[in-house]
């Protein structure tokens, strides 16, 4: 056996530890993800061996800076300790954990438990040799203070006095200014950071296809009538308008309405065929308009407080450029052909993947990383990528990374819904938001579980859920089978459970809810193939109530944020209630839904008050946010009743404190 | 703001992942323990993008060696995938994942699912091409075969014959053998494995005071007197035979009976107050004998199956020769005088610690790794180390591993009773058994929840157990108020709950339970300061029940290890139900246990009948290994009743089947 030398690398005096730092994902190797003036708590495990005091820090930076920034941190029990800053702009952060033995700290801590006098005498000289250590790291006055301080433990004989003179806390305060932090601890991982801008963790957002928003019968749609549409979309209260692909489609094997096989002449294809003669990914669709019309979109929707968000989908329709500019980037067929998407036997002829194996595969990467550039030049900063699980992963790390270092203002929404461990590496890899499996969630078991796991789990640290009940792909069986109570229904669960949502309107808001095939989530006559013309001013439009519910939302700050999701029982299991509430409580909402569309359900909603912030023995005001109705409540049962054919649903704002005989002048 | 490059280094095209790779101790910072013979399961997380099929390795090696040898793995689930790999020598071992997706394996999955003729004709092509590939990676007669298997591919016309010819199970194996594994993810760390003889993991340590072996009452007992012990302590089944530190005692500040502060001249002082004129850490007691005598007694013991184990404690006598040829190395007073060890008000002014803070580290760190060598030279492989946590950290790894590297057999028990993440430090630093909380666990509750944690809880991956119910500083109050009821139920739940365990005796078997004084855990008279003289025939010693404990242990494999560990529940909470079994199921032992030393008690247990690999309407034969009795039990609930005047606890092994008509041969 050979053997290893033992020369042992650093310095063996180091004596404090630092361990199970968090916030920390995978040990460090992706950042954590927080929003602008967010308070960061750090964590870590510090402690060192023997009774000697410690001390610990935060050390932060953005990661541009070359200067740690330090936050002092306190023991929290069973040597956890506990500090914070806060982020204040947006962009990367680095951060870590250091610790020390304090030798002042652990002098000061045996002095007081020092009984005899010659004990006293001796450990006060020691103290002074401490003390001015510190004045020598010291200035000023505060040097002179310390060194006045030493002077006095030296001299004074008086056992009392000594103990009076050596525990003084405001001296003791000084010299903790200027330890010694020679044998310092520094936990060997720098965890990265990223903090982004607010709507990267609370947005609404509403989709649409643009060609459809002509409002006349079989008139192709402009970026003009999108601008038109507007008014509409700020009342509802959205701030994210997001479009399918504004590429032009290709017109190889171009697909007919209802995805036939064929197109005719008129049909229009499919936004994610992208590419033909007129242009690739940065290219807009000459029927919807032009780049500068398009510009002029993004300025009128900035005035109604709306951002416009594009899809982005890295595949090609067979007569897109690319294809015939740049070969090396896709696959070959055996014959010869372009190899086309596929998932035996399924076949998806219209559409090329790149091919992430190809030798050229940096060419590709900047390439498509430029996509994102030039958007960002027309005003874009808000993405949703398109099937970002079928694209070699360490492409979505660089190329987010590089969009956001130039752009930290950049959002990227992973549109992935594949297994868990997939969608979870996305986020890793630097999606700012993911879609989730909330479509599918509909049991009151199924929702808890799994918001429980979004809100609490390990992944919250990165992975930011965005509700979609709908998308022009996925037409649940309970929206198709729950008729209007349901889209209201899931609207709420979304709208309530989600600090972001998003809906596909105006299927949506009117209700579609016609299957292409039984058993299908497609839609019928599905926008992704031809135009629609939606009749916006039904009477049963959900829109008026979208705009109560993203009201409610924008008011109350308790909806921003996933974390402080917690689900309290019902004895009803068609019904389910839960809370979100700020950190410091002073905004609490409660969420009562009947989840059953056909029925009145009713039952008793069992709270938690002192986790709501709410005393025990007062009363209390719940006010609801979409009837504005008010009622007082007492004590944590209560009841409701929720009939889907008027409101499946209570949103309650918890009002702590009802006004008594207190509240008059004269009872003071 | 500076712009980082956005060179990205590696392959682009390399699109597996590897995550989470398990066992894994703080990111493969610190090793996992395991027993030679074992079989390492390592798990990862292993996926791609896409729908394409992955292949992923276990890669393992001796530290020393230079090749990584390669186990397989398969997918369990959720993207986990799992291998394994045998441990078959002790030393340091090294392993990681690797995954890629297999482009032969994806071509044969999707094969599968092709339907139209002029698709399987091309895929068969493409197949074609990917097995010349394997059969260039191949030689000899699998080259043959995989190339005439690709000339069929080639050739074949009829569709049904092609899928038939591509399927072929037989060639797709051997092909597999030689997949393409350009685009190769390794997990980037390489964990770390510690493989220890299996006495690390199961053991039964007897501690005595050698000093008190002499058999008559006055005389300084002598490693003569040890050898002559031997046979009691076979008897009784121990494994290891501990001594407290056998090295010259200091003469300056000795204390005298019962911690006294003034010794008389005969009083023989702690043994844990180390070196005087006569030596220190690498000398032996004048008064045990000789060091050429200590290498007898090892040599004698060995012949029983028993090894000696010493206790390292690294502190000093006011006389030893430390402190005058190595000044430096101990903190001195403000009065110049040097350090002792103290914990204010209290003073231990008869010990002097190191000071881990000299700028002579290294020196210290060297001499203090020594005394680990001197006595390995002297026979000695396991070493109980006392108050590991009042030393350095950074000093126990680089000790521990420096001399394991050399000596791979050696066991380092830490003696730390101190705060949990202290504890689990000094274990992943590399102590191979810990003290525990066990001394302090009563109640059934606390003990279910304590070894809870230690038998499931991350910890275990390099945290052993090793179980004292008493210790020559531990006198429970349990034990003080239980008499010999309780001696024996702790005892029980030592042997029975660890796989590892120890005993001070001979007051343990004695049942020796006066305290120093009413509330303390010392000892009256306690053998720290005193010659004790014990009389070993005492008709109420338990040495003859412990002989039947241990070797009920050595019997039952089930008791090797404590992570099959598992509760059932007993309808009365003053007892306490668990069930240990081999991970294949062949060996099962349920203990149960009267926790109340006073009355007696009984209640019906209720059992996993599965996962004790029991048949639900079957009977079988509980064999109480302690009285020999046998039972027979059917269903999951059976009554259990203990006396603790008469037996405290039943250890039953569990006899999966019992005889029935079919055991007669005509009845086949």
């Amino acid at each position: 056996m050979s053997e290893p030398t033992h020369a042992f690398e650093g310095d063996g005096r180091i004596r404090a530890v630092v361990e199970a730092v968090s916030p920390s994902v995978d040990g460090g190797r992706y950042p954590v993800k927080r929003i602008v003036g967010d308070t960061v708590v750090v964590e870590a495990d510090c402690f060192a061996d023997g009774h000697d005091l410690l001390a610990a820090r935060v050390l932060w930076r953005r990661e541009r800076d070359a200067d740690w920034r330090e936050a002092s941190m306190g023991p929290i029990g069973n040597d956890r300790w506990r500090g914070s800053f806060k982020v204040e702009e947006i962009g990367r952060y680095l951060y870590t954990v250091c610790a020390w033995i304090d030798p002042f700290l652990s002098w000061r801590h045996d002095f007081e438990r020092r009984a005899d006098a010659e004990d006293l005498r001796i450990a006060a000289l020691a103290g002074a040799a401490l003390i001015d250590c510190a004045a020598a790291r010291a200035a000023g006055g505060d040097r002179a203070r310390l060194e006045a301080w030493a002077t006095q433990l030296r001299s004074e004989t008086d056992a009392a006095e000594l103990r009076r003179i050596a525990l003084d806390a405001e001296l003791g305060a000084v010299a903790a200014v200027y330890p010694d932090r020679r044998f310092t601890y520094v936990f060997p991982a720098e965890l990265a950071l990223v903090v982004d801008r607010e709507q990267a963790r609370f947005s609404a957002w509403y989709e649409m296809f643009p060609r459809s928003a002509s409002g006349e019968a079989g008139r192709h749609g402009t970026f003009r009538d999108c601008a038109a549409r507007l008014p509409y979309i700020a009342k509802m209260g959205f701030d994210v308008l997001y479009f399918p692909p504004i590429h032009p489609i290709g017109r190889a094997r171009r697909k007919g309405k209802n995805n036939a096989l064929a197109a005719s002449a008129e049909d229009v294809g499919s936004p994610w065929a992208i590419g033909s003669a007129e242009g690739g990914h940065k290219s807009v669709h000459p029927a919807l308009g032009t780049l500068e019309e398009f510009h002029e979109l993004v300025r009128a929707a900035r005035g109604y407080g709306i951002e416009i968000a594009l899809d982005i989908a890295f595949q090609c329709a067979p007569d897109h450029p690319y294809v015939k500019e740049h070969p090396q980037w896709f696959c070959r067929r055996a014959d010869g052909s372009v190899q086309y998407a596929e998932n035996p036997p399924k076949k998806y002829e219209d559409i090329y993947p790149f091919n992430f194996e190809s030798d050229r595969w940096r060419e590709l990467w900047a390439e498509l990383e430029s996509v994102f550039e030039f958007w960002i030049g027309q005003g874009v900063a808000a993405f949703r990528v398109d099937n970002p699980h079928t694209k070699a992963f360490p492409f979505w790390e660089w190329a987010i990374d590089k969009v956001k270092r130039k752009h930290p203002e950049a959002i990227f929404l992973s549109e992935a819904f594949t297994r868990p461990k997939v969608m979870h590496r996305l986020a890793k890899l630097g999606f700012s938001q993911s879609y989730t499996y909330f479509a599918w969630r509909n049991t009151a078991w199924e929702i808890t579980e799994y918001f429980t796991e979004l809100a609490r789990g390990p992944g919250r640290e990165y992975l930011r859920a965005n509700l979609w009940p709908n998308t022009p792909d996925i037409l649940t069986e309970y929206l198709q089978f729950g008729g209007r109570p349901a889209f209201m229904i899931r609207l709420v669960l979304a709208a309530t459970l989600g600090a972001s949502y998003g809906i596909y309107g105006p299927a949506f808001e009117l209700a579609e809810r016609d299957p292409r095939d039984p058993g299908s989530e497609e839609y019928r006559d599905s926008e992704k193939y031809q135009l629609r013309d939606w009749d916006l001013d039904r009477s049963d439009s959900l829109a008026h109530f979208i705009g109560r519910l993203n009201k409610a939302r924008r008011e109350n700050p308790a909806l921003h944020s996933d974390w402080n999701l917690r689900f309290y029982p019902v004895d009803n299991e068609n019904m389910i209630c839960y809370a979100k509430t700020t950190p410091e409580g002073e905004n609490a909402v409660l969420t009562v839904v009947n989840l059953d569309p056909y029925h009145a359900q009713s039952g008793w909603v069992e709270l938690d008050l002192r986790a709501l912030g709410l005393e025990a023995h007062a009363s209390y005001q719940v006010h609801e946010l979409l009837s504005g109705a008010r009622y007082l409540w007492s004590g944590p049962k209560n009841y409701v009743s929720l009939d889907p054919g008027r409101a499946p649903a209570h949103i309650f704002r918890l009002r702590r404190r009802i006004r008594t005989e207190r509240d008059f002048d004269y009872f003071l």
